[in-house]
């Protein structure tokens, strides 16, 4: 896989999503191998054209000799899903470049765990060699937040008439944008939205080394895809100065270690609540209605056995991992 | 509150979502109360017409002199949520009518347990006197099919035009619903989405005691609003006959005390991992670059002093709480 064979990257995907129990040891392999990709995340509303942007976006990275790996984000909900799908189609003009890796992480029963698999993702695309990580998401979720704070350059798009510049003022989206992009730019009202985004990002102040540019774009025209493509680098040289990159890493790299904690955690607990007769016999009385749930749960608690339980599952399943 | 102030009910929930802590204890006083109000859920896409639908709902049940209680779950995305905040305007024209209670969840920060959210205020609103509770979501996302779980009668609203129906059917959709309501009838396409959901349903096989319906209406000229009401009753009293509902609130009591406990142990471990100065050298080394997250992590459940130490944080806040 790090010799960038492509099979062996989409075998260990696959494998990461049937077994999340090897994510560890296959994390602690691919963490040597350092972090040199760079990572842009886009972000928008659907229909906002985030797909064709990154396209073009992939065409040019391409076009420069580099590599590219793309980790797309399905929303979890199947409603409008079906944009999603075409577009998936779209961006598989790509399918026989071997220079390319587009990869599916759909939301569905992630629990909150999205952020780390995408975490995940991102350094195993890195480890097998691609210059650049484009992380898509829909959205602007506290999940999707989470997930943007992964990138080092966040472009977020929108597109005029969809009423979402408001929305999108309020969701604190100022705060994670570097790059604004207004889409379908020949819509009426295009002109409104980036005078507002510009407004809003002049209100809100922001750093010294970057002024968050709006741009304009009609990518399904391939308009405006070339100027993104060097504000992205503009905006790369222009952290390489700072030490915000370095900092950021080293940030995730912490709430990488929170995280696999808590998830060993909290799949040793499950594992636990599903198979523990003492907390079944409880269960069997919530059930009757012998016991309100809440009064059950403390009486679990109370009796004292469940966590000398948990560490003893956790203690087994770290001796088979090593 | 249980004598129906409204003021109090209000206070209570405000209370809760400042400190979540006070739930176990609130829920063991709301639990002894029973459960009598009549759980109406309501789900579909942004635009079906929810609200409206919803809104006309409360209207028949306030003339047949019945109380309710509404539970509108806001979606996690802030793009295209100006529609619900129009929707919750809306729904205001009983704002002042004390047998409506109106109230909003969101979804932002909820980490996968806003179904447990949904559930024990749907029990507040039950304590509190309600005769029907009506769940609104957006969706059918994991979440929300968790929520529609939590209803006695799930509605289903779909709009011609939208390239739903498919999509629909494929979320398993025709599995979560009691009654289908093809709203905005009146648009081209909605003969031909009523006949693909009646084809859908009868592949679908279904129960003995129940054929699911499909409804035509056109909520905001108050068309089809009467025929739901009058499809509810039916189902109930369907139901009635069965003991699926019996059944179903037993399930939700065990799946709420393994919740409760789930969540008791991650808040806990949620303190000790920000306070635990172990914990916090590891993450310095983990910052440093010294050690990986992943090995990092097994280091500290290797050592072995976090699961006596997470029981203690947690007899400690249980015997606050009692």
């Amino acid at each position: 896989m790090i010799q960038g064979d492509r099979h062996a990257l989409a075998r260990l995907f696959t494998l990461l999503e049937r077994d999340s129990r090897s994510l560890s040891s296959i994390m602690r392999a691919v963490h040597s191998q350092g972090t040199a990709a760079y990572r842009i995340g886009v972000t928008g509303s659907p229909g906002a054209g985030k797909s064709t942007l990154i396209d073009e976006l992939i065409h040019l990275i391409r076009a420069e000799g580099s590599t590219v790996g793309v980790l797309a984000i399905d929303p979890t909900s199947p409603f409008g899903g079906g944009a999603v799908l075409g577009d998936r189609i779209r961006m598989q003009r790509h399918h026989n470049d071997s220079g390319v890796f587009i990869r599916s992480l759909a939301t569905r029963g992630a629990h909150g765990g999205l952020s780390r698999a995408v975490g995940a993702s991102a350094k195993i695309l890195d480890a097998a060699g691609k210059d650049y990580i484009v992380i898509e998401t829909v959205g602007v979720g506290q999940t999707e937040l989470d997930i943007m704070g992964l990138a080092d350059t966040v472009v977020v798009t929108l597109v005029p008439e969809s009423g979402d510049s408001v929305q999108a003022m309020k969701a604190g989206l100022t705060e994670i944008a570097d790059i604004f992009v207004v889409n379908k730019s020949d819509r009426p009202g295009a002109d409104r939205l980036v005078a507002a985004i510009e407004a809003a990002v002049s209100l809100d102040g922001g750093d010294q080394q970057w002024d968050r540019p709006v741009l304009s774009a009609q990518a399904h025209r391939r308009v405006g895809s070339q100027a993104l493509h060097e504000t992205i680098a503009r905006h790369r040289a222009a952290m390489r100065a700072t030490s915000v990159r370095e900092q950021r890493r080293r940030e995730h790299d912490r709430e990488e270690f929170i995280s696999a904690l808590r998830s060993a955690v909290e799949s040793g607990l499950s594992d636990l609540l599903s198979s523990d007769p003492a907390v079944q016999g409880v269960a069997s009385r919530v059930e009757s209605g012998e016991i309100d749930p809440y009064s059950a749960a403390d009486e679990v608690l109370g009796a004292g056995s469940l966590f000398p339980l948990l560490a003893e599952i956790l203690e087994t399943d770290r001796r088979r991992r090593s």
